[in-house]
């Protein structure tokens, strides 16, 4: 008679042998560390993904909030995901504005006339046809502009040219320097581009005018014209230039946001959203911002649910209208909610581009809490219960360490996600290496050639893995 | 009595200690070891450089030949030349053609209407003033192009959608395509910039046409573009464009070379020359091609002459008009000196930006011998006194190892002396990292910015000296 042992297969004694010891049900990593492998493994030979981008930058191109071209994305997108069988396709009925560009130009005009590239800024109110021909006057901080003040701005163009010193900074000339300039009576705004490197691209992106000043026009200029400016103001030389812009707010379109999920197993209602912003500038094809993102998240679903993977709760993808300018998309899909908010247990926003992924942020507030910010990325949560998701969150980031990206910082969420954190919903965002996104941003540049398949296939594979284990897992992320 | 050795006084002992032996004065490195370092170590420290390129890129800007622009500025160099009391400072008048590029545009007509970056091609003919409308097929090489024949192309707009694979390779369908295309009856091309990094901008350069071809009109797209169309033919799309071009060549215009030398002490007559050309393209500032390289060998002159250095021959800089559209500065210069082209002991030129200086490059070639080709460059010379030249000039070469840059190649030279060196002048390049100077190259962004006041120094030290030496050794460089 065999002894007992002789009974054991070997893959089952060194089963047996690797055992994890019984806290392991409780570790993440441990209990999804199979099917995280072979998720991963799919995205990471996946073709699917790249067919989508491919067609959403190639054959629609740019996809501005009220433009044919968001239309038309969204009208495919939503045909798509019923082909292939997701669950809960719908359009979420979202009011977006109609800001049309039109013709546009700057010169100038003296010292030696010449064409001035230029952006107008999305929102900004056109010229008149004859357009504005005024000097420039040159400032590098808002310090400078009001320590000249009106005596020396008031009819003048004003051309913001700062340090550059990160987006974050930088761009809040774009966002409001507008209206400091037209307090002080200015005519209209130059801007330097928000970038570090520029091949002479201007870069478009929203200003925000306030209630209590006049709306000037409002142009981007690349970071070589605004150094030409500098330097010259700084020789004592007045340039004057002419800008004209037919920039005009044709009131709001009907859009929607796209919708997909596959439903929860055993807790339909409740629900792990993930997704980008399906809207863009309109300029280039708004392929790292941001639509590589909102086709990795809908290439995510589709591979679970090719894998026939159903997580206990319900897993949904968003592609948000409108993040660009307005935040309408963001806006509508809490709305809908109602006071059913707490039925998210997570909110993930992938809009950082498709460069590299290097990891996950993470952040959750308390309603009525302070929200960590840019600075608290490197810190750690003090919420008893924000300390142990993020441990959570650390050991399923360790699933992705076979392709670099297992970091999981405190400090996360995304501007679609944020009517949802601000009322407690945990928020992440997936994040890139961001090395070369923002010399692309909001240009004719952002483009499909800058993408990688390899970062696609990669962030789809992540994005897959964590949604999935977010909505299986058998206690939520954040009790 | 004091001993012999007491009266010696330390410093004097020291030198005797590490007195070289007695070879070291065939070394030039030895030789000129001291003169180098007083001449370095003032251009180090100099700011006289770039405030000319400050007043070249910032107050004049671009200098196209025939335009006011390169008059303006060779007007600016000849008053200050002469302000500074340099030698022989005269223009050499230059025959130089007048191209104009006028306005012009493209756009996609279908399937979806926007704008088309684009910059035309140097040289090339305008369009008729309604344009020209056609389908565009895509080629990536001119056997896809030829396999293509009269049957597909006729009629068409050719865009020439070629792999990157170095500026050299890519670039022949901008100097060539127009004419290829012709042949086969196209109605006009756009080509690829001839650039391997892009953040959407579109690089000009001049185009041949060939005699037996029909004139075309053609213009540089964007990389973006390039490769959205290429995407576009291989999903089966036709792309419709629109261009519209008012370029025209209108004849002859004059201008000059700008020359100044300090006059050698002892053998006037015989000629080191070095400089880079002064034109440059209608956008941008010029200032990697070639503005920083002129001033740096017209700042290189500045500093020899106030350390009060003159050498044995004669130093010569030349701002050589025209080598972006003909190239006549250089014939030029070499038609006046007649049959005395054996005056000229070496002849410098830099025209390959100014980013960090890496070397310099050499060549010699006998009369009627072929001349090195780029595969050259890490070859050695078979011929024994280019052999024993490239060896001095390595020795001098290693003046400039504190500045990383001591390597001296075989292979080298550049346009505008080519006329020179094709004559048996020995030909040097002052050769930079040339990391990024294809991405600026011919665009908006060949500015100012782009240029690092450090390496503008070291180039100008390493010309004033490899300058010197040359002037000023016993012997010539090459018997």
């Amino acid at each position: 008679m065999p002894s007992p042992t002789r009974s054991i297969r070997p893959a089952a004694a060194l089963a047996l042998l690797l055992a994890a010891p019984a806290q392991a049900q409780d570790d993440p990593a441990a209990r999804y560390r199979e099917t995280a492998g072979r998720v991963l493994g799919r995205a990471l030979v996946d073709e699917g993904g790249w067919a989508k981008l491919e067609h959403l930058t190639t054959r629609i191109g740019h996809r501005l909030s009220g433009s044919p071209g968001l239309e038309k994305a969204v009208a495919w997108a939503h045909e798509g995901m019923k082909a292939e069988g997701l669950e809960g396709v719908r359009l979420q009925g979202v009011k977006v504005p109609r800001w049309v560009r039109g013709r546009e130009w700057a010169r100038v005009v003296s010292p030696a006339p010449r064409e001035l590239p230029m952006l107008g800024l999305g929102m900004s109110v056109g010229t008149s046809q004859e357009g504005i021909t005024a000097p420039v006057v040159v400032v590098r901080s808002y310090e400078e502009l009001d320590a000249l003040g009106r005596d020396r701005v008031e009819g003048k163009i004003v051309a913001f040219a700062p340090d550059w010193e990160g987006y974050g900074r930088t761009v809040r000339f774009r966002s409001s320097g507008a209206s400091a300039a037209a307090r002080l009576g200015a005519a209209a705004v130059l801007v330097r581009s928000a970038t570090g490197r520029s091949i002479a691209s201007p870069h478009t992106g929203a200003l925000a005018y306030d209630a209590d000043a006049p709306k000037i026009p409002a142009a981007a200029i690349t970071v070589e014209d605004a150094e030409w400016l500098r330097r010259m103001a700084a020789a004592g030389e007045t340039v004057t230039v002419s800008l004209f812009m037919e920039a005009r707010l044709e009131g709001d379109a009907d859009s929607a946001n796209v919708i997909a999920e596959i439903r929860g197993s055993e807790k339909p209602d409740e629900i792990v959203v993930m997704g980008g912003h399906y809207d863009s500038w309109d300029v280039g094809q708004g392929a790292h911002d941001d639509g590589c993102s909102s086709m990795a998240a809908w290439q995510a679903l589709t591979i679970l649910k090719e894998l026939g993977l159903r997580p206990r709760r319900t897993l949904r993808v968003v592609l948000w209208a409108n993040e660009e300018n307005g935040l309408n998309g963001g806006k509508a899909y809490r709305e809908a909610l109602g006071s059913d908010v707490s039925s998210h247990v997570a909110a993930i926003e992938m809009d950082g581009g498709c460069e590299r992924p290097v990891g996950f942020g993470f952040s959750v507030t308390r309603p009525g809490e302070p929200r960590p910010g840019g600075r608290a990325r490197d810190s750690e949560p003090a919420d008893p219960d924000a300390a142990k998701a993020l441990a959570t969150l650390r050991r399923i980031g360790t699933l992705f360490d076979g392709i670099d990206a297992a970091p999981v910082k405190w400090g996360g969420g995304g501007a679609d996600i944020s009517p949802l954190t601000r009322d407690g919903v945990p928020g992440m965002s997936l994040d890139t290496v961001g090395e070369h996104y923002f010399d692309w941003h909001h240009t004719q540049a952002d483009t499909l050639d800058k993408v990688s398949p390899a970062d696609l296939r990669r962030a789809t594979g992540m994005l897959a893995v964590m949604g999935y284990v977010l909505a299986d897992m058998p206690g939520r992320l954040v009790p």
